[in-house]
């Protein structure tokens, strides 16, 4: 099958690659659409040493399920992207996600989703609603992580929210805190970025006018020193700053502050696909607009250039 | 007055410094003894650029109070070292700690208490209960931080807890944990700090035996990079870090890893004074213990000194 392939830092387009065969408990799934997210050009760079096929951003359809797993072929799907064992201590603690054997499609020892047939265990899969998009069904993976923010964080209807980074999941992640009805803003550098935000309702404002120790909740989604020492700046007193990025390398953090401010910081990574499908059903987000291109698979590497140029936001590869 | 004065990383013992003078809403308090803490000791270093009498943790006895103020004269106290102005943002949000224009207590632009006499304002004085020695309540302030870490992180009775750092503040802390029933482990050097421990049936463990990624909870007491990466290791995924102590600079983390991990990690500072007065008064902690020397005030310079030896807990002034 056609894949686009990951080995060396390098990735190439393929047309050799074999069809995966499912193992114990997977199905087989036709990728109609996948998403490129910030992890995919990080991992090219080298954030992980992954080999294979990368992608973890999809919607899809089944192709064959494990006999018993029930009628799942010919639904579309979207599928959590960790691949658990179910008997460790994370996944009987309800840490699935955290599972000390896992992989992960696309980005940990389990072929991704740039390619047209992925296999996924069953018990990792969510039908799509009909009434549900494409073109939405493919955000469902970064909309969940987005919302991990809330299965974290109790954010209260009248706390003051800042966005720091409204890129491709910075906007996903304010479009979701502006449900709540939070006191929300969003720092942004371009001018489509406001518009879009602007669209939702969501106020912008630019660095230079935070200020300084006033807000409850602050989430960082730059990934970048510079991102942690403006969210720094902006949180108050008491307040938690939600790490939402891959961050590269270590970096440096004045402990002593955090003691005196008593300020809490939070990791956070995966999230819930019910909620996610559920917002998407009602409409409550439209991630579409942030579509920025749309590339064949064979032109997956060009697809992957224009989503590292500043300021784009999603780019799709269409497969199927 | 005697005294003990710090001024430019420089501590002497004075006889002539002046009687504070309450300003509106101060109480005037004669100290009967008071408490060496590591941040005294960071202090002398240079933590922060304080110049005056040094000494936040106290007992003592109110001289004078202002007048409407209630019946205080004479009355056995401990204070928060705190001074707040009670009309900014934080002091009206419940965060008076963070007070935007508070002086501390020998910390922050307010004489403290390694002296005869100290002011500080009647709203931030408790009168210690009768039956609780002056060894006891001049732990009040300590317990309190300790108390402190369960105001910020619910502690579940069944959560794996571990504290790094069983020195003058961590066994405190470990003794404040030990009350929610929790599973709880205090790594220690010392065996001194073990049969302290054992004393009050909690667990010891060495460094070694720590196991990798099954804390619920850690506490970092011990301010030092080699404690944050333990309590890193010691910590599962989702777990929370508490840092509980004074650090100096700048430290490195590795972002990455938290946001994978999905950990919090949770500044610590003062805490709340009536719970510990509470546990003083049941006699719930024992703090008295950890008393490793008196000195009287003219000796206050050794005192500080046999303090900031490796392995000594709690040094206190004998004053009046």
């Amino acid at each position: 099958m056609n894949a686009l392939w990951l080995e060396n830092h390098k990735l190439s387009f393929r047309k050799d690659v074999p069809v995966p065969v499912p193992q114990p408990g997977e199905a087989l799934v036709r990728v109609r659409l996948a998403g490129i997210c910030s992890t995919d050009l990080e991992l090219v760079k080298g954030y992980l040493p992954f080999t294979g096929i990368p992608g973890h951003e999809f919607v899809g359809d089944v192709i064959s399920a494990p006999e018993g797993a029930g009628d799942w072929s010919g639904r579309r799907v979207v599928g959590n992207i960790n691949l658990t064992c179910g008997t460790c201590e994370q996944c009987l603690s309800g840490r699935s996600t955290h599972c000390r054997k896992r992989t992960v499609l696309g980005i940990l020892n389990h072929d991704g989703a740039f390619t047209e047939f992925l296999s996924l265990p069953v018990i990792n899969l969510h039908q799509v609603p009909d009434s549900v998009t494409d073109e939405a069904a493919v955000f469902t993976e970064p909309l969940a992580a987005a919302l991990e923010i809330q299965q974290q964080v109790h954010i209260h209807p009248d706390d003051r929210v800042l966005v720091i980074g409204a890129g491709r999941l910075g906007l996903l992640i304010a479009e979701t805190l502006s449900l709540t009805g939070c006191d929300l803003k969003a720092v942004t550098r371009h001018e489509r970025q406001r518009k879009l935000l602007a669209g939702r309702g969501i106020c912008s404002i630019r660095e230079e006018d935070i200020p300084e120790g006033k807000m409850d909740v602050v989430v960082e989604a730059t990934g970048s020193p510079a991102g942690f020492l403006l969210a720094r700046k902006a949180v108050r007193p008491r307040g938690t700053i939600v790490f939402k990025s891959t961050y590269k390398g270590e970096q440096k953090a004045d402990f002593s502050s955090l003691v005196v401010e008593e300020i809490t910081l939070v990791g956070s990574r995966c999230g819930p696909f019910l909620p996610a499908l559920r917002l998407l059903k009602k409409k409550k987000v439209d991630p579409a607009a942030l579509i920025d291109a749309r590339y064949p698979l064979s032109e997956g590497i060009q697809a992957m250039e224009h989503a590292s140029r500043i300021g784009v936001l999603k780019v799709l590869l269409c497969i199927s």
